[in-house]
């Protein structure tokens, strides 16, 4: 069932409607009526009669004509009933509001199951429950029951119903933005994050999706569905819950798994979402985003009349990677001829008092600055919208003048201005007027700088667009037979892990490079084996029930003397069967003592909210200490293997550190292709760990794997 | 000069008085009439008989009563004749507005310094120049011509103009909170920041100093001065120009050595300033530390009605070290007692709709959880201060009673709460009491939990206070004669550094552990010399034409036999006479091998704005790839050597990682105080650089050094 019928509804149903002013159930009836909702509106209370001139029934399935959505603003141990009752009418969706659900205790986990199977049998779709439900703002469906929300271009979708209310109420005080739809998403029983957003991505009226999210429960899909989506249309999203606290609270909250992980982090922005951390530039973004033409290229003028503003505008500008380039000399000599002697006509431009008399001044510069070849956008700073409130009211009409012109400017020359106006929360016509042409305007230096770099963030993001990256697993298309009879060996003997030769093995079928190794049997085996390898070699002890050999002491290098194999060999049988009497004991791995180079590790496993992720590191410090890698959900494409071994701070040492040679990253790109496509192929496979793998000036090595199935 | 009789100036001559009203010569006149300043007001003009009822006149030396301070608003090339007229009237300070002086180009450079000099021989100390001017708030000497500043604590210090602009504009719209001071602080031509600082100490009027600083001339001075007045009084401090953009921008706008570098960071943090980044929490910031009792312990509740603020506050408390504890049962229980059953009661406590009849309960809940122990502040967060807005008006009466409530229960029990109230920027009397009664509201939940961070910190501060970081040298205290006598030495030869050899003997002379070298002059000396040392030995070409002794192939390592030793010996040289053929070659210095162990660096540098710094690292990757050290203006104290040596990321390291043995970290933080005694002791050095160190599980070894002289 397509959304499109539930969210634009010709018929709501409101189950608990009530005549008391502090209830939902009237509270919902009368927005319905404010907003114009043409649909037909049934309030349903078995004990009343009629509710603001509409008939009241007492049951939804009493009503007459067709109901696409009921509001359920009963308590929760109330849902089973209302739904099989909804069941009769064939609904098509309703909104559970109560909590008392999955966010709880067990109990509400199971009543949750309980409610969606009823749901399913009915051919219901649900939002929520725990939600504070939905509104959409074009055809007056607002089940939320909040006055004053804006309406415009923004698709909400929101995990808290507070947080939504600051977005709102925000967008009513500082801005002429507003939504095209809230969502509630509440505990995601049934209609997912994902439905909602493609839903969004197909709606005519919305250009930017707004989402605020604690946890979500299938990750994999929303990316694939933000993936498509965001090419289309920006979506800004922040994830809270990353300390543990937040999680702690989240957790109460949602019912949902929360954490704002690395993985998640590195996700999104993979998807081209626009991943924003301080809540208080989440409006900002999404303003900006459905205002302004793209900035085309990350080179921006900053504009003040003032050093202050442009010293800190350029410090932000600067973290965000927005480059605030020179300026033309061609531009600098047109802003000498309109400035004063003291100005800085260079970029920052400083108009210093160049404006005091006359701030049309600034719309002269806009247009110069913005005519420059090198720069795409624009950042004014200061006073901006002031003069007329601080110093006399005519300046205040040549900054309305000043304000028509930047707007029509805009428009035409389709390069960005984003203003911060320390007057920006007064009433000010002249910014007012800004708001009006599109332009933001904001009083915090640091969301507007900000907001300047989030244009450029999704403009990047679609310039390196790579249509590949879809978050799709095509599991078993690259299966090879021989490997899969490995595993399933493995799963015969009840084993939960592949020994090290066969996981080295199952790599070597699908082309990595690993060490040749060889299982000795016997001491004289050993021996034998190691007569063919030239630098000495290293004896690792094989078992299904030793999982970590050196813990065991199950490990012995740089033997080189058969005398030093055979002590080697038997020792390590002894220590095994000491460490594990029971051990079941294959044998001894012999392999060849590995060459110096650069120790890397590279990891599997599959992430509770997005599936199979691969990890990448410098082995020892980097990972251990430092907490240096890099994630990726998998599958990935050669650019992102290129862009994961790059983004890790310590990515000089491959690059060859202190004159040592550089590392064959092309081989480690292979490697991490190589993992990616085995883990898109067996999905008996839960865990991967490839450590130490060696990486030389040319080719690479894995000297030691471990496989856990699942 | 004492700063009070010029900042509490009883008498103010305005040269360049004038009758048009865009004019400061104007505005200021008629700003000193509006407020009330009880001294006497001189207009200087010579075209002008009267100006607003005052008797003008031609120049400040006809004036006939004493002029305490004169404010300069002609253009810079007019102030030298000025100042010298005022030299006649034995003015006590003068404010220069004027532009075009140090901050603009060598020709302005001169004027500044003809304009001090003068200044300097009649006894005028100076504001600015390019300056906004000053205000005294309590006595009405505004000298800015800026309307509406609200009074209060908080003193202000700002090198822009707007800047300060954008703070007083925000504590008129957004607190009740005003300024005692407010000083344009310019160029610094005479007065410094320390100077400003110390008044401000000392004025019983101000209780927080905030500043904004692009860069400031003595550095030292004022982190001395900054020690001594944060214990008393918080001071509240952002510095931009961190980007070079940034820096570019500064530097044409105050002339100042700009830089946020991380020698200033951890400079002013050790000197107890608050260091804000974010340029919207900076009034904040002065605003709460000039509200609220301190958070005596780092441990809060959070209180909201509804989950996405209270994960969203949870995150930022995290990550600004403040802990969100658990309550103890008896608290659980009270809460549980007065809160509908959806709420959750543990931290942060969400009420969950507990609210919507009857705020109070907000008050309710604040006096249970700051009763609690283990709880030293509130963070309440949502939408309180909005319920008689939102839902209907007698709610708002109720919120009012409890915002008397709270405000009465933060003066009693003397533990902060802040709000984030997402009505924070509308109309809301309720709110408006709240900020009566000291509390501060933000509608930024950003800013409200940076802001309980902020009183965490200046708390933590303040109990880990150290009297003896004073940033006082005491050069010359702790003086060898012997290593006097070697860099006379040096100095004598007309050298630029200290040989090896010559700089590792000063440091042994001060106690640090320097491996045990001699100069062989020839390839027998050094065969002799090495028949001394077991381990093998390394020879090191010994030349004060050679700094860089690899590059000139001057280094050979792990030297055993006589033969070895020869040929090496002889290399060395012929090497040397290669690399610079009129290298002045002293010899080769024979050291034994180091053993393994940890690499660190050590090295000293003389820092513009703060004088003598060192900064410490771990050798190798950490130091040249990641950049991680820790940096400290000297001298340092025992105890800051500890914090330097913890601070950096891959301290693990010496803690010892992967089951290596742990460093010596008691040696260190000796070598790092000898260093700090060293350049206390001896002003010719300019630069020391031990690299490597090496750390042993017990003791240390300066392997190699380098010495710098002046």
């Amino acid at each position: 069932m397509s959304l499109e019928s539930i969210l634009n509804a010709e018929s709501v149903a409101i189950v608990g409607a009530s005549k008391d002013p502090t209830k939902r159930g009237l509270q919902t009836i009368r927005s319905l009526v404010d907003e114009k909702y043409e649909g037909r509106i049934y309030p349903v209370n078995p004990k009343e009669k009629k509710i603001l001139g509409f008939t009241c029934y007492k049951k939804v399935s009493d009503i007459e004509g067709p109901v696409d959505i009921v509001l359920v603003a009963t308590p929760a141990r109330s849902v089973p009933d209302v739904l099989e009752d909804c069941g009769k009418k064939s609904v098509k969706g309703a909104v559970i509001l109560a909590v008392g659900f999955g966010e709880m205790n067990a109990e509400g986990k199971a009543l949750e199951r309980e409610v969606l199977a009823i749901a399913n049998k009915n051919n219901i779709r649900l939002i929520g429950p725990n939600t504070s439900g939905m509104m959409n703002m074009h055809s007056g469906l607002n089940l939320v029951g909040l006055r004053d929300t804006p309406k415009g271009s923004i698709g909400l979708l929101s995990q808290s119903g507070n947080m939504a209310l600051t977005l709102i109420t925000e967008a009513r005080l500082k801005s002429l933005k507003g939504f095209s739809y809230y969502i509630g998403v509440g505990n995601e029983a049934d209609i997912k994050f994902h439905e909602y957003l493609k839903f969004l991505k197909n709606d005519p009226k919305t250009n930017v999706i707004l989402m605020y999210v604690e946890g979500m429960r299938e990750g994999r899909k929303f990316l694939q569905q933000a993936y498509q989506t965001s090419i289309k249309k920006p979506i800004v999203l922040l994830k809270s819950g990353h300390s543990e606290i937040g999680q702690r609270s989240a957790g109460s909250h949602t019912g949902a798994l929360a954490g704002m992980s690395e993985v998640a982090r590195s996700a999104f922005k993979r998807a081209g979402i626009i991943v924003i951390e301080k809540s208080d530039q989440l409006f900002p973004a999404a303003e900006t985003l459905a205002s302004l033409p793209p900035l085309k290229k990350n080179q921006i003028a900053i504009l003040a009349d003032g050093g202050g503003h442009a010293t800190i505008g350029a410090d932000i500008l600067t973290e965000l990677s927005i480059d605030v380039p020179e300026l033309s000399e061609k531009t600098q000599r047109k802003l000498a001829a309109i400035l004063p002697q003291a100005a800085s006509i260079s970029n920052p431009v400083d108009i210093a008092g160049g404006a005091d008399a006359d701030p049309t001044v600034f719309a002269d510069c806009a247009e110069i600055l913005l005519k420059d070849k090198n720069i795409y956008g624009l950042l004014i700073v200061g006073l901006f919208g002031g003069y007329g409130i601080r110093f006399s009211e005519s300046l205040g009409l040549m900054e309305e003048d000043a304000a028509h012109r930047m707007g029509k400017l805009v428009k035409k020359i389709k390069k960005p201005i984003i203003v911060h106006s320390l007057y920006g929360s007064e009433k000010s016509h002249p910014l007012h007027l800004l708001r009006y042409y599109n332009i933001p305007v904001y009083d915090s230096l640091d969301v507007a700088a900000k907001c300047m770099g989030v244009l450029g963030e999704y403009e990047n993001y679609h310039s390196s667009y790579q249509a590949k990256t879809n978050f799709v697993l095509n599991q078993g298309v690259k299966k090879i037979p021989e490997a899969t009879e490995i595993i399933s060996k493995a799963k015969a003997e009840n084993r939960s892990a592949l020994l090290e030769h066969e996981a080295k093995q199952l790599l070597a079928l699908h082309g990595a490079p690993v060490t040749k190794d060889r299982l000795a049997k016997t001491a004289g085996n050993a021996v034998e084996f190691a007569k063919k390898i030239e630098n000495g070699v290293v004896l690792k002890i094989v078992s299904p029930d030793i999982l970590h050999k050196s813990d065991a002491r199950g490990v012995r290098v740089n033997l080189r003397t058969e005398k030093d194999i055979r002590k080697a060999y038997s020792e390590i049988i002894k220590n095994a069967k000491e460490y594990n009497p029971n051990a079941d004991i294959r044998g001894v791995l012999v392999s060849p003592m590995a060459n110096a180079g650069t120790e890397v590790i590279i990891g599997t496993k599959i992430d509770d909210q997005f599936g199979p992720v691969i990890m990448f590191g410098i082995g020892g410090i980097m990972v251990e200490v430092l907490k240096d890698v890099a994630f990726r959900v998998l599958p990935i494409s050669y650019n992102s293997a290129k862009k994961m071994i790059r983004e890790i701070r310590s990515y000089p040492i491959l690059k060859g550190f202190r004159g040592n040679p550089s590392c064959d990253e092309r081989a480690l790109r292979r490697l991490l292709l190589t993992c990616s496509d085995i883990i898109d192929s067996y999905e008996e496979i839960r865990e991967m760990d490839l450590n130490p793998v060696i990486v030389y000036e040319k080719g690479i090595s894995v000297v030691d794997a471990r496989i856990i199935l699942s």
